[in-house]
């Protein structure tokens, strides 16, 4: 169910993300970067990283919601920490708070060369849970 | 100049947005909705609103800068209001503090079909005044 | 009933804040400046505005709830645009989109010296619809 | 020095709140409930939480500038995740990066009654590096 979240979202698709891991509470998305992610100054688009770090928030709010309910995100922040550049993405969201109508979630993006990491983004984002 | 950052952003014409107006302070992005741009429920995915959310507060943000400074988006925050459905999605970037190093900018993203609108999203995002 | 929000929220009293004007969808509070509003640089705190700013949020959310529901804050984001030295401040909220669940609203905080004022905060506020 | 953002911060005094502990790139603020922090369902203010966060967050940013720097609230968002009742409210502030002109941060505050404790709130907050 959770899995059909990612795959149902064409524009995860578009963009060329891949669903990492699905946990209690926990959801990565990976991206390899492309060309076609970037902005003007070479580094990957704020609006990617909010893309795949709201749907990795997105995802790990509806492992903690019963059946028959599924998140939308009502709203969320997030602070562009590093210029992204590098080989991949990979988007971690995190619950930090379940309740009945409300799941506040946490979003890290990490930009990798090779082995290296560094936290190129950080969000705090609130879902709203609704009826399928 | 205000132009270049449009059209050297490689993600907006990934998502095919289209630049619409730039005036002093202000700028418009236009996005004729695809099925490309959806996410599970059948709406606009959130991450493509903030992207020409996104982008069209820093281009507004530009034209309020000295020569040979550009806008870097430090973080933003955006609600969600409405489903973001219709024909076309109009993104606006507006100036509300011009400062010498930051500056802070209001973003709304409004849906049409035909000639009815709704306001899908709100933005408030804030801009850093780097060197080119 | 929307008054009572005001009246009994001991901290408003504390910081002598007074309840401006309730219309429909809108909320403005007043606050004479005094020197124990103040943080290090002299200025009034930002958590000084963002309690005047909250609150008249909350209050312009309550008036497009029903009989007995109340509204809680979910959370809320706010911009210093200038420092806050004058006279007074006004807080005014103000409804941009109300739901059966949640209202989203949006908060501004001026600074008065006579009859200059400068707009010194910005906030985007969420508020949930709560049993009373 | 940091101390004296505290110690200068007259909204702090009136508030009650005691500078805890600073380290570098941290900082903790205790507040003992009073009835004069509540809101008007008898939990603590949001604008109360708001205020040790931000403050929290402004110290622990001024552990990580140089002399002669100072930490200037830019913007701070914040979740309400339960209502804040108990004995006493620690906030924790903490650097998520630091940069030359801008230093990101996060606030939590935590409810205490005797030995337990939970999270009542979350927070993100950009400050500005400024000339003293």
């Amino acid at each position: 169910m959770r899995q059909v979240i990612f795959e149902k979202a064409k524009f995860l698709q578009h963009i060329q993300a891949k669903l990492g891991e699905i946990k209690d509470g926990y959801c990565s998305i990976e991206l390899p970067i492309q060309d076609f992610h970037l902005q003007q100054d070479g580094f990957v688009h704020a609006g990617v990283q909010a893309t795949i770090a709201d749907h990795a928030c997105g995802i790990a709010a509806s492992t903690v919601m019963p059946e028959g309910k599924i998140p939308l995100s009502i709203e969320f922040k997030v602070n562009m920490l590093r210029p992204a550049v590098g080989e991949r993405l990979v988007a971690i969201g995190t619950v930090l708070k379940a309740g009945k109508t409300i799941v506040v979630t946490e979003g890290e993006v990490w930009a990798y060369q090779g082995e290296q990491k560094k936290l190129t983004a950080k969000m705090q984002a609130t879902m709203a849970v609704v009826e399928l």
